[in-house]
C-alpha cells in the first residue's frame, strides 16, 4: 500500500466554493485535486494500492479526507470532477470518525497532529526541498507514508511536530516542485523498484 | 531548450468548448492543459527554457498552438485558466504562419506533419510505453525533442511517419502513464542531469 499525506494550509473545509473558480474560492483546492490525480490515475485505470489523506486547514477547525484507490469509484483525471467529490465530502457533517461520503471517500474533523499520532509506528518519508536524494535511499515498496506540504510548505510548528515521529527527510528534484509533480515522482520510484523486485 | 510536442487526437480546434466541462466539450483538452502545467509550472515560477507544440487534431483541419516559456505570462497552474489561454489561442483566424494570441502563445493552422518536417534534424524522442528505459540512455540535456500522443496514444500512420525521422523510443515508467505524467517525469530526469552536468 502506497499511503500519501498532503497538507492543505488554507483548503477550505466548506462545501461552499465555486467550482468555476477552484483557486479563487476554495484556499486552493486545486492543489489537493492535482494531487489526487497524480495519486491515483493511470493511462486506463486507477491504482488501488493507493490511500491518499487530504488535510484541510483552512477553516475554523481541520477536516481530513481520504481517498482509498482500493474503493473509490467516479474518479475522473480533471481537476473540475475531482473538485466536486471533495465538496460532497464536506458537504456532509463531519464528526471525529470517518464519514463515507461517496465510494472510496470518508471525511472526518481532525487534523495533521492526530493523523501523525495514529501512524507513529510507520516510517514517515517526509518530502522537502533539503531532503536527501531519494535515488541514494532504501526505498521499499510499501514502507512508509509519504508526508507532503502544499505551495506553503509546512509551519514551524508542525515542521516540530514531525520531527518528533520517525521520519527521513527526502527530496525528489533539485527543483522546488509542486506537490502533486513530487507525487508522479514518487510513484515513478516505487513502480521501478515494484518492477525490479518483481520474480517474473 | 526542452521541447515537448503533444498530439490531441480529438482537441477540439475551436473555441467553442465549455470551461464549465472541459473533457466534455473539447475533446479532452484537459489532457492538453495538464501537459502544459507539467511542462512549465515549478512551485514558485515558470520554466523559462521549456517549450511546447500542442497539436489539435479534432476539427476539419489541425491547429497547433505553441507555448514558449521565455514570453509566456498570465500561466497559472489550474486546468480551467490555462483551458481559458487554450480558447483565446483557438479564438484568433489561424493562417500557416505563427499568430500570437497571448504574451509566449501563438497558433497556426497545420499538424504534426508539418512539425516533424520542421524539426527532421533534431531527435526525436519518441515516447512509448514499448521503448527503452529512459534512465539507460544518454540523455543529453537539450539534445532531443519530446514527442508524446494523448489517451489515444499514435495512429498507426502518425507511428509511420515518426519512424522515418531521427528517432528513439523511450519510456519513462513500467506502468502505462498519462502524457503529463510522463512529462513531469522527462522534467526531473532532465533536471537531474543539468545538475550532474553543473560545474557548480
Amino acid at each position: 500500500m502506497r499511503v500519501f499525506i498532503v497538507v492543505g494550509h488554507k483548503a477550505t473545509t466548506s462545501p461552499d466554493f465555486s467550482l468555476e473558480d477552484i483557486p479563487g474560492t476554495s484556499g486552493r483546492l486545486d492543489i489537493l485535486c492535482r494531487c489526487i490525480n497524480a495519486a491515483f490515475v493511470l493511462s486506463h485505470g486507477i491504482r488501488k494500492d493507493v490511500n491518499i489523506f487530504l488535510v484541510h486547514c483552512g477553516g475554523t477547525e481541520p477536516k481530513t479526507i481520504t481517498l482509498k484507490g482500493s474503493e473509490i469509484k467516479h474518479l475522473n483525471p480533471d481537476e473540475r470532477t475531482t473538485a466536486a467529490l471533495l465538496k460532497k465530502a464536506l458537504e456532509i457533517p463531519a464528526t471525529n470518525a470517518w464519514s463515507r461520503s461517496t465510494p472510496g471517500i470518508y471525511v472526518r474533523k481532525s487534523g495533521l497532529a492526530e493523523l501523525l499520532q495514529e501512524i507513529k509506528d510507520v516510517r514517515i518519508i517526509y518530502m522537502r526541498e533539503d531532503g536527501v536524494d531519494i535515488r541514494t535511499i532504501d526505498l521499499q515498496t510499501d514502507a512508509g507514508i509519504f508526508l507532503l506540504g502544499d505551495h506553503l510548505g509546512f509551519t514551524q510548528e508542525e515542521d516540530d511536530e514531525i520531527r518528533q515521529f520517525n521520519h527521513e527527510i527526502i527530496s525528489v528534484s533539485p527543483m522546488s516542485l509542486h506537490a502533486d509533480h513530487c507525487i508522479v515522482i514518487i510513484n515513478n520510484e516505487l513502480d521501478r523498484l515494484k518492477r525490479d523486485n518483481s520474480p517474473l
